[in-house]
């Protein structure tokens, strides 16, 4: 009876989100989405690690993992696959930024449906729009996915064009960082090159994943800024995210790609 | 009986905040924080026109003015001097930054108490904080009080020292941009210059109205960077915000100004 919820607040089903929480008021939080497969989250300790990093980064307290764990129990059956967001907010305050001396971290457990893509997204790849928003270089704040997403979503309002599935988000200094939702790798013979995020940018956990174990495909990982234009000389680009895997790119702009193999055996390796 | 309520979400008292609302999920919203006396806000149209400034800047259709001016009078009495905070989010959406086709703005008006700040804030002026934490260049955003506040809420953490009453946030080239929780002014001579906030900032109505009613003190107006070196070379220094007017500065670090008129002279002339 519990499964016709939709989220949990708090570990309860009936609490609601105040005005005065500092999620809401100033975006005071932090957040990651999941892949459930049969009622558990894919790559759990890797996502709970970055809960509490990114709280930590923040000053917030993350909930414990055992916690976490009994409202997605609570929240997804056994045979459920689906899609489990977690929002932790650094809770209550009065009005102005100042946090209260003693703060109550605020914890949402979100199941949404998991989206069908097209299925050329995986056959052929996929296409990609160059978003016009900057993401303005914070480095306080890189890397950490927090609840101050405005950037993404003035990006993401500029196409809706269905045949785009994401689009590239680069700094004022024309270097790519990565997609609305997505992170970003292109290789270029046998290196792999992924965006630097100390300015900008979420580190996604796909991402660290694919860093990780690129040299089984066997591939050379370099962490450094790539242009634009240089992007586009790439011989194979690819995007990344906790919930599809990794979808090779066909297309950006003018720019095509035939379809290779790295997406797909990147897909193998990390079993998305 | 209404009055027993410190909160309106889109004109009733029963309405919660979903985990869906995009107010919550990303910041996609803006506020402001207005004085009540007597049952209604100070410089209503002055900050209704911000309002829907605001809304368009990042694509939301802001509530009437009618409609938000009904919640008001539903919360306060006619006797009530409060603070007034309208928080306008673009509403529900599913998960995805991708904003639905047809989006429905939620609006909350929250009632606060009007702080009690210390009787020395007005005779002899107010102690800053100059804060580690810089704001990043962001055009797109620059100006609009949008709910993306987790900069000011860091800055903010920065000091706990009751005498100071905010911090002074500077951008990556140690340009003077604004406090916390105030725009900032410095008077040289019988200029009266104020940070240019086209990259990052937020344009306060009573910032507005000092420009506009600067020429009867009176004082030439600049909008243009000021660096926190040249701000410690200057005559005076104010903050001001819409809930106390304007304060003067007394002492930034080492540096310290003997009390002096433009604050009071400033506060008669906008009535706060």
């Amino acid at each position: 009876m519990a499964h016709i919820h939709t989220y949990l607040i708090n570990g309860s089903f009936d609490t609601t989100i105040s005005p005065l929480d500092r999620g809401f008021a100033y975006g005071d939080g932090i957040f990651r989405t999941m892949k459930v497969t049969n009622g558990l989250p894919e790559y759990w300790p890797q996502h709970y690690q970055k809960l509490v990093a990114d709280c930590a980064a923040i000053n917030i307290v993350c909930p414990s993992a055992e916690l976490l764990m009994s409202d997605i129990q609570a929240l997804y059956t056994p045979t459920d696959t689906a899609v489990c967001k977690i929002i932790i907010t650094r809770g209550e305050g009065e009005r102005g930024y100042a946090p209260p001396a003693i703060t109550a971290p605020m914890r949402v457990v979100l199941k949404t449906a998991l989206r069908t893509y097209p299925a050329n997204y995986l056959s052929e790849g996929v296409s990609l729009h160059v978003c016009k928003t900057q993401l303005a270089r914070q480095p306080q704040l890189a890397g950490i996915k927090h609840l101050n997403r405005l950037e993404n979503v003035l990006a993401r309002m500029e196409w809706t064009d269905t045949n785009i599935a994401d689009g590239i988000l680069c700094d004022a200094e024309n270097n790519v960082i990565e997609c609305t939702a997505a992170n970003i790798f292109a290789r270029f013979g046998n290196t792999l090159v992924t965006p630097c995020l100390i300015n900008c940018g979420v580190t996604g956990i796909t991402r660290q994943h694919i860093i990780d174990i690129a040299h089984l495909v066997p591939l050379i990982v370099k962490i450094e800024p790539i242009s634009l234009t240089q992007l586009f000389l790439a011989d194979e680009v690819i995007i990344c995210s906790s919930i599809y895997g990794a979808w090779q790119v066909k297309k950006i702009m003018q720019h095509t790609w035939a379809p290779n193999n790295l997406a797909s055996t990147l897909r193998k390796l990390i079993k998305t």
